[in-house]
């Protein structure tokens, strides 16, 4: 068999944890891991260019297969050389199934074991997914990483529920590696819920499948970070070590630092753009509410340690100014803003397990 | 008398028509004209950001006293250090006096000699404003240059009215020279609607005062351009070849062509970032929308002939998608193209000059 077209490297762990320092290859670049996925949802990371994702060190971004599926279409991504091209990213691209969002944005949806028809959130119009399918909108893509299609179950639900959406994931996983074409690399979800056997059941059942890289699913689902971190840290240790290790939809920065010291490699997660729409910069002294009446006359950054250098120039009291004059502007810098905090933050991760130096790591961001 | 703060240098005079070319000396630089002042109404050009603007190649632009005053305000400007340290922008900056505001913005006024009484549009705070309070209010701003508060009347409006306007307008040129502080530059405004022997006698009037540049105002305020183009025609050439000329709030690259072969130097208009937010794109074969179909699979841009270099791998059909997905990137990625169009328009505006190729200039945007 000849080298797959995405491949992880181990260089290193961490000394204090399970911390794992590495390299994950893809057609479209290296990406250095523990790494942080913008989401780039309909194409576009909310507000910010594919050249400002360049400028903050970003190497991977997520879209959505489901979005794109609505508009502007696989079949048109396909005709216009796919969504690298498309969007002007020449980074490494990795697409969800679209499981996930028929689950939380389409009203009406029946799911059978052969996939799941559901009605659009923007027309209505009656649509259908399956593993097969789901795939098949990947590639037309051109993404360098496609996830399997999975039944992700919300939170709470029972844990016959939690299994049931477990085994028809299971059965799925087949389908999805079989629709898989030349040169295409799918990663397998681990479903199973907060049930500690499902998730050791899952993690074993995904493990002995030809995937290129394995997530850990069902988790940031609604449920509370003490259900969430004993998942987490059940489960990344029973994934390959040969392989990369993404936990998906993850999440605030200590969610982040927690999971990597579990053993996971790759993130993903909206909280930088949504929070900096609404108002909040993230800052080593934690979460800052620009629209506080305390930064009005503040004529300097929130917080001096958390400066993307290029925004040096704009005080808290701009910023606080944008933000209530409605300018458009607000929500972009916010959004650089926050990005580069994540993106920092994953810098700062890999040197702490390259120096060994974790616990200097968990004190600096022990407010973040 | 010492050297002025605001100065104008004439460089050279167009041998077709009466086109100048000529720089601007301001306390922030020195502005090459004839040029075009992007608008940031608030302290910020929508969308974009200082660095943009830089990057573009802008050396000035406009704000507005009668927005600034309602917030951040005037007290909290100058608390800040001021309008350029505020936004992060470096070059030069003209106010507007906030009576143009006042007419257009605000429901309920009281018109008298002493000034205007009227309420915020924000908050129905009543508030006044004179030539006194003006020049007061841009001085805090710490802006380069400051506009006389004029009373500009609406179009149509009768002779009478437009006379009464005009007038009230030259009594107040002395109140706002009176309240001039030392270093802060002041330019006069030129009224008398659509009516030659009015504009002629205002022209007269203001030229013979002690301002750093003068402006004609009135125009662009409703009137057909088969009007506004007669009013700049007669009037430009009744200002003092010494000094700069600006065109308040004009207007379609038509309009600055015409403007600037009748001896304008300075122009304002929110027309590049207003269109942008509406869908249309300007090129040298005239504005897009690029909201329309023919698009949606055009994989490239809309005019080979109007890319912003920066903006190259971004096709006709990723523009589209951008607006048709309401992604806050579509409004500002159009809102560059535009202004690069403007600002790439004054250069050739000045090269045209320079190298004595007006004809072949409007050749060139004959469409446009």
């Amino acid at each position: 068999m000849s080298q797959p077209s995405v491949w992880y490297e181990l260089i290193s762990v961490c000394p204090h944890t399970k911390a794992r320092r590495g390299r994950l290859h893809t057609p479209h670049g290296t990406v250095e891991t523990p790494a942080f996925m913008p989401v780039g949802t309909q194409g576009s990371v909310k507000t910010v260019s594919a050249e400002d994702l360049e400028l903050m060190g970003f190497e991977q971004i997520l879209s959505n297969t489901y979005h794109l599926s609505l508009r502007p279409t696989g079949d048109r991504l396909e005709k216009l050389g796919g969504l690298h091209k498309f969007m002007g990213w020449m980074g490494s691209i990795l697409t969800d199934s679209g499981g996930y969002q028929v689950m939380s944005l389409s009203n009406m949806r029946d799911m059978k074991e052969e996939g799941v028809t559901f009605k659009s959130h923007l027309d209505g119009r009656q649509m259908f997914l399956s593993p097969e399918k789901s795939i098949q909108l990947q590639k037309q893509y051109g993404v360098d990483i496609s996830m399997c299609l999975d039944e992700c179950p919300p939170y709470p639900c029972s844990r016959e529920e939690a299994a049931t959406a477990m085994e028809r994931t299971h059965r799925w996983a087949h389908r999805n590696l079989e629709a898989r074409t030349e040169g295409q690399a799918v990663f397998g979800i681990v479903q199973g819920g907060v049930h500690m056997d499902l998730r050791t059941e899952s993690a074993g059942y995904m493990s002995a499948l030809p995937f290129e890289g394995f997530a850990v699913g069902g988790v940031s689902v609604g449920e509370p970070s003490e259900m969430q971190y004993p998942v987490v840290t059940h489960t990344a240790p029973l994934l390959p070590a040969d392989k990369v290790r993404y936990l998906m939809g993850v999440g605030h920065p200590a969610d982040i630092l927690h999971a990597v010291s579990s053993g996971i490699d790759l993130f993903d997660c909206v909280l930088p753009t949504r929070m900096a729409r609404h108002h909040a910069l993230y800052t080593l002294q934690g979460r800052a509410n620009i629209s506080n009446k305390k930064w009005e006359e503040h004529d300097g950054p929130v917080d001096e340690d958390s400066v993307f250098p290029p925004l040096e120039r704009y005080s808290a009291a701009y910023l606080k100014h944008l933000f209530k004059a409605n300018e458009p502007l607000g929500p972009r810098l916010a959004s650089l803003h926050n990005l580069w905090f994540y993106g920092r933050l994953m810098r700062e991760i890999r040197d702490a397990i390259e120096t060994q130096s974790w616990p200097e790591l968990m004190a600096r961001y022990a407010k973040a």
